[in-house]
């Protein structure tokens, strides 16, 4: 096992690989399912042996289906501060879930495409993440590993609220359907705090980097639906598509005005940023996450001799704290991990 | 006249070749003698007819020495804004001299080592100029210009005070010797107070880098002596070059402080300039010059990868806002003239 997350360690997340619709916008979608099974109190009242047994019914289902059958399951018991810290940044499990005890875990599907936590706040939540701007196939991806594993598990279901789930704003459809999307033309233009307020208004919620309770950082927000309650998952779905929609437009016509207004100024940013990517010799993660984003908008723009976007999304993950550690094989601090960072991302760009 | 103007402002000058000795640490070394000829009253005093028959003389007397025998006469008056910035810009004439009217002039030998200005404050101003830290051989130069030049003209001299001159600074010896020297590692381990503090208590004056009044920049400071009133002419080069090799040994000292105690700081500061230097597609002559001075500071601490001396010498010194304009072509405004210079300084760079 211990082998198996090393190589996970080493290994891009498929929904780096800027395949999807509007990748240079839209680094990747999400779609979460918050499930329960019935038999077993809720996580946090659960007696020790109910988790276990949930644990257990859930692996079983979860290896009868064709997305999880050769996944790898995680027990957070059994890992150490790294690795779970790892996890968090691979934006594979919450900060929830690593501080629990070994009764939680993670099962991981081949290309990390599907995943489940297990005994997180509710019993089950399933995942599904695609690169770019993928809602509906994202959707698709998780409704159908949901559809497999609700024949081999009795979910806690009412047929007047839905999905029973611990915390009442999941209760229904137990939907969280996400997007993490990069508007630095909009934070530039001064236009981003307008834009974001129609997007609360309409009942979304806007997000940081790591979702829930997180810091904006590099210009990327999260942008996902706040009710689960009485709403159908099509219309979830639907609305998010179509305020995504509305952000890329408003993003794409603010690009176009900065072009147009501050091109001189703009292209100075965005390869003054590759350059102290490609030279300097110690770094933070909170600089390069920065300084990605530049280099990522020169892309967007459609700017010359610009890494790959791959290439700046495998930089934006892998040069995070334990990423780094796990790469490199060894424990740091930062001081060494800043010029250990620097190395690799020189080495990335060159 | 013109054209030969336009050649000596795409040619990078002698003393930019850092063929010098300490040439990492020391940029010039320069020797200004100062002389006025007997019959026509000082400078500022003089009829316009005497300035141009000094004019006439100095032209003359110097179109017999070896020096200066085809080298090339420019008159303030017949030179446009841009060229009189160009050579004030390029150490060669003085703000005093490009403000006056078409009697001043500048007669500029083949590779700029030897130059005369005239009717600047005295009527001559002999100046060599040598690459890197060679006091002695720069005295040699001005000194054998000055024998020749003396064969032909008659020096207003006293046998109490010596070489008579406009402002009494100057009397005595007329002779002003001084070094260019960069001091990076000293002005970071914040020394640099305490040691100039100490070359000003024995005599010498500290200036920035274009000599008197101007600003320090990029860590440059232009060391000379003060006095020129009953010194012997090898006193003052001696003490001068007595306190150059102690600012070296100084400045050497703080640098292997500084890799012992900071090595990763100061590595990232200069490769990070490097960088900016590389990617940039606006930039400041300012800012120019402090980068130039940081990968500079790092080819004195031997770190590899960098730009040669002599291509960081010629950025520092055709970067500037004259000189670039001259390098184009064309006249240009300060936002153009960004653009333009990054686009300079990539290509000497890559």
């Amino acid at each position: 096992m211990s082998q198996a997350l090393e190589e996970l360690a080493r290994r891009p997340s498929r929904w780096l690989d800027a395949t999807g619709n509007h990748s240079e916008t839209v680094l990747s979608t999400r779609v979460r399912l918050a499930r329960n099974v019935v038999g077993s109190a809720f996580t946090h009242r659960a007696r020790e042996e109910q988790l276990h047994h949930v644990m257990h019914s859930v692996v079983s289902a979860s290896h009868k289906t064709s997305g999880l059958a050769h996944g790898l399951l995680l027990r957070m018991g059994d890992l150490e501060a790294l690795d779970r810290q790892f996890l968090v940044e691979r934006h594979l499990v919450s900060h929830d879930l690593v501080e629990g005890p070994s009764t939680r875990g993670i099962l991981i599907g081949p290309d990390e495409t599907l995943s489940v936590m297990i005994n997180e706040e509710d019993h089950l939540r399933l995942q599904a993440i695609h690169s770019g701007f993928q809602l509906s196939e994202c959707w698709r991806s998780a409704n159908a590993l949901d559809d497999e594993l609700d024949s081999s598990l009795e979910y806690a279901f009412s047929e007047e609220l839905g999905y029973l789930t611990a915390c009442p704003t999941n209760v229904g459809t137990g939907l969280r359907a996400s997007i993490l999307v990069h508007l630095p033309a909009l934070v530039l233009t001064k236009q981003i705090n307008k834009v974001l307020q129609g997007v609360t208004q309409v009942g979304l919620a806007v997000r940081g980097f790591y979702g829930e309770g997180s810091e904006v950082m590099g210009n990327f927000f999260q942008v996902s639906n706040q009710t689960t309650l009485g709403q159908k998952e099509k219309e979830t779905v639907e609305k998010l598509e179509g305020v995504t929609r509305q952000l890329i437009e408003y993003e794409e016509r603010a690009r176009e005005v900065l072009l147009r207004d501050a091109r001189t100024q703009i292209e100075d940013k965005i390869y003054r940023a590759l350059g102290t990517l490609k030279y300097c010799r110690s770094i933070h993660s909170q600089e390069t996450l920065n300084l990605c984003s530049a280099v990522r908008f020169g892309v967007a723009l459609g700017l010359e001799s610009l890494p790959e976007l791959p290439v700046l999304n495998e930089i934006l993950v892998f040069s995070q704290p334990a990423h780094l550690q796990k790469l490199l094989g060894r424990e740091m601090q930062a001081p060494e991990r800043n010029v250990a960072r620097a190395g690799y991302v020189r080495n990335k760009l060159n």
